[in-house]
């Protein structure tokens, strides 16, 4: 085991919890740990391109695309979102606050070497594709992922 | 601390989280994991079976008892669930996929060894009694829950 | 690493995930175990004095503070809230079934020296004043989490 590794498993695609994961990772890495990043489910939604991309889908799988949010600008919030209400209000006041964005923190973890894993398996469920995603991702599955924590000694399910 | 020993505490009830928790179990167990997974408050819902049982409870006890999902087959989506429509949409999906139902990986946990622990201080409150949840289940509460952890490497809330 | 050492991160201020976390911070402490609880975003709720408190903040985070719980007395499920009735059953349950209030969990999670800690930047984007909090707590920041979690052998996220 290596005290200095953590991982995160990002299942999550709510605002909150995605800011709260990237303020983990960051801290983390800026510690001097190795921190790997697991999205999977609506956490793949955070990896989103904000831009639309012609894929072919089927219709469930395109449906699902169309009502989830397309990266980390449009996500809501895990309670009082009120349809998108309280996420603007979060993002007005973190603004104000001068606290990074999602964005922002992503862009961080990336250059603090933060790995970001999405999760094969979740993405062929929800019908995204690798075009879909934002660029410097890696791809893997569930065994991917417990040999990472199995190295770590922090895990985290977020 | 044994490298080879995982739990997970499913505390939740939901489609998504419960196929995550069993897609993680098997992963682990596959791998040569010792595994060991406990459900509390809503993932109890997860080991009811899916038929009714004939219990005697009091007025509270059987409203949540009937308002809670009755088992694997019938649970909801965390995010997106319009009433149901979700989980029909992302069942019909993963059955197109040929991915394996929540019913099938407990299955296949179960031959794996995977052990399933039903939290007896939530049964307790949720009004929940033995003979309405599945088979091969043990029973026990916190302390058998941290003495496990203890003796894992990876420990997940989920 | 301490074996005898957990942490939690309490992101959720729901009535059913409080409960669990006390729960398994009282059951850890009375096993002998040094426990930080982290408590950060709606976690921050679970501390708040059920009194008004008052304060000088601006609008957006004054409506924050008007729309969340005051304390742990006034915390809703994470599931079936419906408006409060939900957690309104589930306290009447609990009652006759004489399982401890969060609000007694946590003054015996104080009494067993479970450290109590609220992230100061959640804090400070949900405009929340050290003076509307209860007694007792530290203040600390995301490198404060990594140090205590480092240490432990167990670290959830709730």
């Amino acid at each position: 085991m290596n005290a200095n590794k953590k991982t995160m498993i990002v299942f999550s695609g709510d605002l909150d919890k995605a800011t709260a994961s990237f303020i983990i990772a960051n801290g983390a890495a800026a510690m001097g740990n190795e921190v790997a990043m697991f999205f999977t489910f609506w956490g793949l939604n955070i990896l989103r391109r904000p831009e639309k991309v012609k894929t072919k889908k089927g219709f469930l799988e395109a449906l699902f695309g169309w009502m989830m949010p397309r990266g980390a600008g449009r996500l809501g919030l895990s309670k009082m979102n009120f349809g998108g209400l309280g996420a603007l209000m979060m993002r007005t006041i973190m603004k104000r606050k001068r606290v990074a964005t999602v964005q922002e923190l992503m862009a961080s973890a990336r250059a603090l070497g933060v790995k970001m894993i999405a999760c094969t398996m979740s993405m062929d469920v929800m019908g995204i594709r690798e075009e879909e995603l934002i660029d410097g991702l890696e791809f893997a599955g569930v065994a991917a992922y417990l040999g990472e924590a199995d190295d770590a000694n922090v895990n985290l399910f977020i």
